[in-house]
C-alpha cells in the first residue's frame, strides 16, 4: 500500500505575535515541524505546540533556523559550518525538553528557511546540520529538500533521511525548485496541486515547469500558506489521495 | 572531614562581547554555573565553556535567567510561573543538549540574577522552577539562596538541593543578604571573605551586618567578580581552606 | 462645536509578524500612535506607517514602549527615570527620521503599556518621560492617563498635555482604570462604548464601574482590538457623535 | 599645512557587556563613529558618548550598522536597498536626539562592518545608504572607504564625502583592502603604521601588500583595536604627525 506523510510548519508564534492557525492544522497533517525560538516560537508556544501535537497523535520535529527573529529565519547571514554545528544542537535541545516534559519525543529534524535553502546547496553546511542531529540522537529523521546536499550529508552520517517536495512550488528539470523570483514558481490551484502530489506519490514523477518529467519521489510533502489556506489545501489532498487508497501516516513510522 | 564547593558563574559571553577569563576561573572552582543563552551566553559560548568544564573536571550546572540579553538577566520582570517552568525547561533542554555532545552530564541547576532573587522569595515561582528542574531530571541538584522559598520548593518536589552562601557578601540578621543598596552589603577585603567563608564552613555560622552570629551553613559558595578579581580571591581561600585541611570538591558528590 | 480626538495604537507589526489592519483602522481615526521599534514595530513598518498616516492626514504620534519586543512593552521591568529619558529620546529621534522622510512631523508622543501604566502612577518615571519629550521637542503635545502623574509632569514642564481616556474601558470612583483583574473592567458592547463615550465628550463625566457619576474630560478618546474590531467600533462612534454634530479632529490642533 | 582627521569606533558598550576603552580613546582622535543601538551601543551608552564626545570636542558621527546585536553587525545578511534606507534613517534619527539632547549636533555618517563592506562594493545599496543621509541631512559628511561604491554613490547624491584609509591594513593594487584571510592583511607594528599613515598623507601614496606603490589620499584614517591597543597606536602616530608639522582635525571642518 502506498503511503505518504504530510508535513506542516507550526509554533510559528512568538510573544504577543500570532501566525498561523495550528489548532486546525493539527488536525490534517501526520508531522508537525516546530519552531525552536531562533526564527520564531518561544518556550510558552513551544510548550503548548508540543502538547497539540501530542493530543493529535502528529508526529514531533523540530524545526531549527538561524537566530532572526525579525528576519524570521528567511533571510541568508554568513554563518560557519561550526555555528551552524552549535545552534542546531541549542535548538533541537531545546525542543526536546519539552517533549520529554510531555511524556514523548521528537521524530524528525527540519532545517527552517535560509538554513534550510543554504544546507541544500552547500555541502559543508549540510555536514554541520547532518552531524548535529546524528549526535544529539542518531535515530532522528532527517528531512531535507528532494534531490539536495542536506539529504546527502544525512545518508552520509548514517541518518534515516527523508526526501520532501512541495505540494506548491514547480521543479526545474535540475529537480531544484523553480526560484521564487520566477513566474511560474508557485501553484496556486488546488487542482495543480493535486497532479503535481499525486504524480510525486504514485509514480515518483514531477512535471517540470518546463513541461518535461522527471524523477522526484518524496517521502514527505509540505504545505505552505497561513493555517487557513494550508488547511483547506491539506484537507482536499487528503481527500484526493483517500478516494486513491493512499494512507497518510508520519514518514520512517511512528517513534 | 569537612568538605565544600565552589561555584562560580561562566560562559556569560555573547557574540562578540567578552566576559570574564573563564580559563582561568575554571582553574580554581569546583561547579560552573553556565548560561543559557537568555541574559547571557549562545550556542558557541556554551560549547566551548562545556567543553572547557569537562577538561578541568568542573561540575557543570545550567544557569537559567530571564530572557533578557540586554540587561544581562539582572531586571526583575513580570513573568508568570508558568512561563518561569517554561523558560527554564527550555534553557536546561538547551545546554543539555551541549553536555551531551561533550559525553558528559549536567550536575545542578541555580537560577541566575532577578530570576534567582525572585525565585528565592516569592514561593510561587519557586515552585515553578523546582517542578521544570525536577520534570526534567529528578537528579538534578538545585542551588538555592541559603533559607530562600527556593531551597524549600526544591525539597518539597524531591529534589537534591544544595544550599548557596557567598563569600563577599554581608548578610542579615535573618539570613538573608544585605540588600546592595546598603552601605556594607559587599566585603571587599579577602581578609573578611576568608573570616566569614571559614565560619561558615567550620562552624556553620555567620556574622551579620549588625555584629551577631546566626546559623548559616552552606553546601556551596559562590565569588563573584570578573574572571581576574574572583580568580584571585578564590586561589586565596583555596589556599586557606587546604591549611585547615578543608575539602574543596562539588557539593552532593560529582556526576 | 464640541471636539474630539480619536487615537489608535498602530504600526505594530515587526518582520514578519503581523498585527492589526493599519490601512483600514487609518480611515477613521484623527491620531496614530506609531511603534517605534522597542515593543513593536521595526525600520521598515514605521516607514510605512507614517507615511499612510500622512496620506490619511492622521495625526502622527510617537508610541515609545519598553526594550521587549518578545513581551511586546506590556511587561512590567525595572528600569531606572534615566533609563526612561534615554529610551524615550531614542525612540522619539528615530520615528522623527521618518516624518522628515516624509516631509511631516510629530504631532504627540503617548507611552505604550506597561511604560504608559508605569508612568501613569510612578512620579518620578512620568518626570523623567515629560523631559525626554520636553528636550526633544517642546512642542509636542503629551498623551496620558487622566488623572494620572504623567499628566501632571507634563504640564510641569510645560509641555501641551492631551488627557485620554478609554471608549472600552471602566473607571473607578477615584477615576483610575478598573483593572483588568476585575471581572467588569472591560465593554465589550458597542451601546455601553457609545453611552460612555458621549457622556464624557458631552458632559465630561463618566459613569464608574460601581454606579456612580464622576468628572472625566478627556481630549482624546483610544479605541482597543485588533484591526478589524477597532475599526468597527470606532466607525459606529463616529456615526453616533457626527448624529450629535460632535466634531472629530486631532486633539490640540492639527501641526 | 597638511591636515588629517583620525577616526575611531566608539559607544560599541551594550548592556552589561564593555567594550573598549572610550574614555581614554576620545582623548586622542578627532571624529568618533558612534554605534546606534542596531549592531552595538544602546539608549544609555549613546547618551554617554554623545556627552563624551561633546566634552572632549570630538567630532560625533553615527555608525549605523545591520541588525545584528549577537554578530555585532560583522555577519552579512540579505537585506534590500530599501531596507537599508531605512535602517540608516532609523538609527541616524536615534542618535541625533542624543545631539539634540547635549546641544551638539551630527557631523557626519561611516557604516559599520558588513555594511560598510557591502556598501563599498554593492553600488545599490551604497546608492540607498547615501540617500538616507542625504534625505536625513544633506550637510552631513558620508565617510566610505576610498574608491568605494559608496564614495561615488555620496558623490552623485551631493554629499560631501570623505574617503577613508586604515592605518593598520594593507591594500592590494587596485586599491582595496587585503583580505583579512591573507596572511599580510593587517599590520602589527607601529613602525609599519607610521610609513603607511605618513606616505598617505605626504604624498597620497600607499605601498601595496605586492610592493607597488598606488595613489591613495583619504581624508580621514581609522585605527583599530580595542580602547588601550587604539589609544597607544594613535598617541604614536600622533606624536610622529606632529613633528612634521601635519594638523590632526575633523576632516570637511567642524560642525
Amino acid at each position: 500500500m502506498t503511503t505518504i506523510d504530510i508535513n506542516g510548519d507550526l509554533g510559528e508564534s512568538y510573544g504577543n505575535f500570532r501566525v498561523g492557525d495550528d489548532e486546525r492544522l493539527m488536525q490534517v497533517i501526520t508531522s508537525a515541524n516546530i519552531a525552536c525560538g531562533f526564527h520564531a516560537g518561544d518556550f510558552n508556544v513551544m510548550n503548548t505546540t508540543v502538547d497539540l501535537a501530542k493530543q493529535h497523535d502528529v508526529a514531533i520535529g523540530a524545526h531549527p533556523g538561524l537566530p532572526d527573529i525579525f528576519g524570521f529565519g528567511r533571510r541568508r547571514m554568513d554563518i560557519s559550518a561550526e555555528e551552524a554545528h552549535h545552534l542546531v544542537t541549542y535548538q533541537l535541545g531545546a525542543l526536546a525538553a519539552f517533549t520529554k516534559l510531555h511524556g514523548t519525543r521528537l521524530h524528525h529534524v527540519k532545517p527552517h528557511g535560509a538554513l534550510y535553502n543554504m544546507a541544500a546547496k552547500d555541502r559543508q553546511l549540510a555536514d554541520a546540520v547532518a552531524r548535529a542531529v546524528r549526535d544529539f540522537d542518531p535515530q532522528l529523521k532527517l528531512v531535507g529538500l528532494c534531490n539536495s546536499a542536506l539529504v546527502e550529508a544525512g545518508h552520509d552520517v548514517g541518518l534515516p533521511v527523508l526526501e520532501e517536495a512541495f505540494a506548491d512550488r514547480t521543479y526545474t528539470e535540475e529537480g531544484q525548485l523553480t526560484p521564487r523570483s520566477e513566474p511560474n514558481a508557485v501553484l496556486e490551484d488546488q487542482r495543480h496541486m493535486e497532479q503535481q502530489v499525486l504524480k510525486m506519490v504514485e509514480h515518483g514523477q514531477v512535471t517540470t515547469s518546463s513541461g518535461h518529467t522527471i524523477a522526484l519521489k518524496p517521502d514527505t510533502i509540505c504545505f505552505h500558506g497561513d493555517g487557513a489556506e494550508a488547511f483547506e489545501n491539506v484537507r482536499y489532498i487528503r481527500r484526493i489521495l483517500g478516494k486513491k487508497g493512499i494512507s497518510i501516516s508520519p514518514a520512517g513510522g511512528k517513534i
